[in-house]
C-alpha cells in the first residue's frame, strides 16, 4: 500500500466533496451504513404515510447546524448532539420525529477515524431514538477554511391530532416543570475545552427527549408549552416564554436541580448555571391541576427522574422572569448577554 | 455612535451565535423579513395540508450544504444558489417544493452588508420560485474557523399522485433531453476565483427548475427520470444513471448545447464542459414517443429554450456512457475524478 493510498484512507480529501468518483466511494463506504436508504438520489421519501396509516394532522420542520468545539466531550460528541438536538426541537412542538437529514461540512485533512467515530455516534443516537436518517450531503473545504467538522441536521415531525403546544397558551397559574438537572452539557464542553476534569466527571446530558415527551403527552392533554433550554440556558428559555406569553415566570432557586459537580464547575469557570446550555432537559408549562401526577409520570422515565416543579406563572410584571433566591431575595433573570459560551452546540 | 456600536453593526460577532440577546436582535432584524414565520419557535409547520386541500401521495425530503467560493460570482451568489439547488433536488424527484429551511454558519467578522446582500438574494430566489422558507438557524464560529459563510438548505416537497420518477425506470429506447447549455455555473465560479473575465461574461445558470418541471410533468406522463447535473457535471450524472438503470447512455457531442464563451473558457481553464457543474439545467429520460412534443413544450419555458435531445438509451455495454464525438469517433465518458473543481457549490 503506497503512501498515497494511505493518505486517502486516513484523511478526508478535498476530492471527497467534489461530486466525482472519490465522493461516490466515500459516501458508499462511510455514510450508507448509517442511512436507511436504498439508493443515492438527492432526496428521500418522508415515511409518514406508511408508518402511521393515516396522515398526521400537521407536519413540522426544523433545522440546526452544529459547530460544537471540541467535537468530542464527556458524555457525547457532535454526532449524538446533532441527532438529539434536532429530535428535541421537533419534540418541543409536540411532534414525533419522522426522519432526519444529515449534512456534513468537513475540513480537508480531518482524520477519517474521527469521522467514523462521529458517524457511529450519529447512527447510535438515531437508533436509540427510533428515528431514521433518510437523506444526506457531504462537502469538503480546504484546510483552514473550516474546523474539523460541522453538521447540519434537519428534521420532519408529525404533530398529534388536536395538539397545539405554544408559549402563547401559557397562562397565569401554570406550573413550571423542569425534567432534569441543568448545566451539564455546557459545563462538560467548557471543561473539555479548558482541559479541566471533575471528580465525578460532568457529562453532557445530550439525549433525545422524544420518549419522555411521548409519555408526557399520553399522560395528559393539559400541557400548554414545552421547550428545551439549549443555547442561553434555562434563563434565556424562560425569558423567551415570558415575553411570548406576556406573563411573569416566577421560579424558586432551591427547587432547580443542579448537580454538585456542575455547581462547583460553574463557580470555577465563572458561569451561572441558569445560562449554561442543556441538551437533554425540557421545561414544560402545565395546568396546575395535573402538575403532581405528571411529575410522577416523568420521574418514571430515566430522562425525567430528576424532574421538579420549579415555579409558577404569574400575571405581572409581564414578560419577566423572577428568581426567588435561596436566601429569600428576589431577582430579575435575563437572557444570556454577549459571548459567554460560543460554540456550545 | 461609538466604535463598539459600529463594529456591531458592520461585522458579525461571535455573540450573534451564542443564543442570547445579541442573537435575538440579530435574528429579528435580519432574518425575520426573509421568512414567512410569525414567531421564533425551533420548528415550523409544513404547509402542505392547507395548501393542497388533500394530502399528497408522497412527501420527499432533501438537504444540501453550500460552501461555494467565492460567495459572489457572475450570475448569482451563495444565497440564490442554496435556494435554487435544494428546490431543484426536490423537482428532480417530481416533487413540488413546499418549504425550505435555512441554516447559516457565519465566520466571526463577516461583513454584515455582505450577509444582507446574500439574505436578500435568498429572499428573492425563494419568492421567484414561489417557495417559503419556514425555519432557520444561525451559528457563528471564530475567525479562521470558517470561510465567511456556509449555508445549509433542506427542503420538503410533495410528489404528484401516481408519479414515481427513478433512474430505475430508464429503459433502452428512451430519449435523453437536456434543458439548456452546460458548464455555465462552474465556469462562472472558476473565472471569478481566478480573476478572469470573459466578453460576453459567463454567468452562472443558477435557477429554480420547479416551473419548468411542472410544465413538463403536466405535458406528459412518460418522463421516466430526471436529474440536475450539478457537481461532477453532465458526465457524472449520466454515468450515475447508466449504472443505476443498467443501460448504456449514448450521447452525441454535436447535440450538446455549450455556449461559445463557456467553450473558450473551458479551454483556457483546462476543463471539460461535460465535467463542469450546472445549477439550472436538467436532463430528462423520456419515452421516445413524446420526446419531440415535450422538447417543443420545454422550449417555450425561458429556462428550457436551449433544450435539445442529446442522445438515446441503449442496452449495452451496461452502466456506461458513450460519447459520439464531433469528428465521428466514440469515447467512453466517466465520472469526474479527483478534485478538479472544489467548492463549486
Amino acid at each position: 500500500m503506497g503512501p498515497e493510498r494511505r493518505e486517502r484512507e486516513e484523511k478526508v480529501l478535498l476530492a471527497h466533496g467534489s461530486g466525482g468518483k472519490a465522493m461516490h466511494s466515500f459516501i458508499r463506504e462511510m455514510l450508507a451504513p448509517l442511512m436507511s436508504i436504498e439508493d443515492f438520489n438527492d432526496s428521500a421519501p418522508i415515511p409518514f404515510m406508511e408508518d402511521s396509516g393515516a396522515p398526521a394532522e400537521r407536519l413540522v420542520f426544523t433545522t440546526d447546524s452544529y459547530v460544537v468545539s471540541p467535537l468530542f466531550f464527556p458524555g457525547g460528541d457532535i454526532g449524538s448532539l446533532s441527532v438529539n438536538g434536532t429530535i428535541n426541537d421537533l419534540s418541543m412542538a409536540g411532534a414525533s420525529a419522522l426522519c432526519l437529514s444529515l449534512g456534513l461540512i468537513i475540513e480537508e485533512g480531518f482524520p477519517v477515524d474521527s469521522l467514523l467515530r462521529i458517524l457511529g455516534s450519529v447512527k447510535e443516537a438515531a437508533e436509540a431514538a427510533g428515528v431514521r436518517i433518510v437523506t444526506g450531503d457531504t462537502k469538503v473545504v480546504e484546510r483552514g477554511k473550516g474546523d474539523g467538522l460541522f453538521i447540519n441536521t434537519s428534521g420532519v415531525g408529525a404533530v398529534r391530532k388536536g395538539l397545539a403546544l405554544s408559549p402563547r397558551n401559557v397562562v397565569p397559574g401554570d406550573a413550571v416543570i423542569l425534567s432534569g438537572t441543568i448545566g451539564n452539557h455546557g459545563v462538560a464542553v467548557m471543561a473539555e475545552r479548558n482541559g479541566f476534569t471533575f471528580d465525578p466527571p460532568v457529562l453532557s446530558d445530550t439525549a433525545a427527549l422524544n420518549g419522555l415527551v411521548d409519555a408526557m403527552l399520553s399522560h395528559t392533554g393539559d400541557i400548554h408549552a414545552m421547550r428545551d433550554p439549549t443555547r442561553g440556558g434555562l434563563a434565556t428559555t424562560l425569558k423567551e416564554i415570558a415575553v411570548e406569553s406576556g406573563t411573569c415566570i416566577e421560579i424558586d432557586e432551591t427547587e432547580i436541580p443542579v448537580s454538585g459537580s456542575v455547581r462547583g464547575a460553574c463557580e470555577l469557570l465563572g458561569l451561572d448555571p441558569l445560562h449554561v446550555a442543556n441538551e437533554g432537559v425540557l421545561v414544560a408549562f402545565v395546568d396546575e391541576s395535573v402538575a403532581k401526577s405528571l411529575l410522577e409520570r416523568m420521574k418514571e422515565d430515566p430522562l425525567g427522574r430528576d424532574s421538579a416543579v420549579i415555579g409558577r406563572v404569574k400575571e405581572r410584571p409581564e414578560g419577566t422572569v423572577v428568581l426567588k433566591t435561596a436566601i429569600g431575595g428576589r431577582r430579575i433573570v435575563d437572557m444570556l448577554h454577549g459571548e459567554q459560551l460560543p460554540r456550545i452546540c
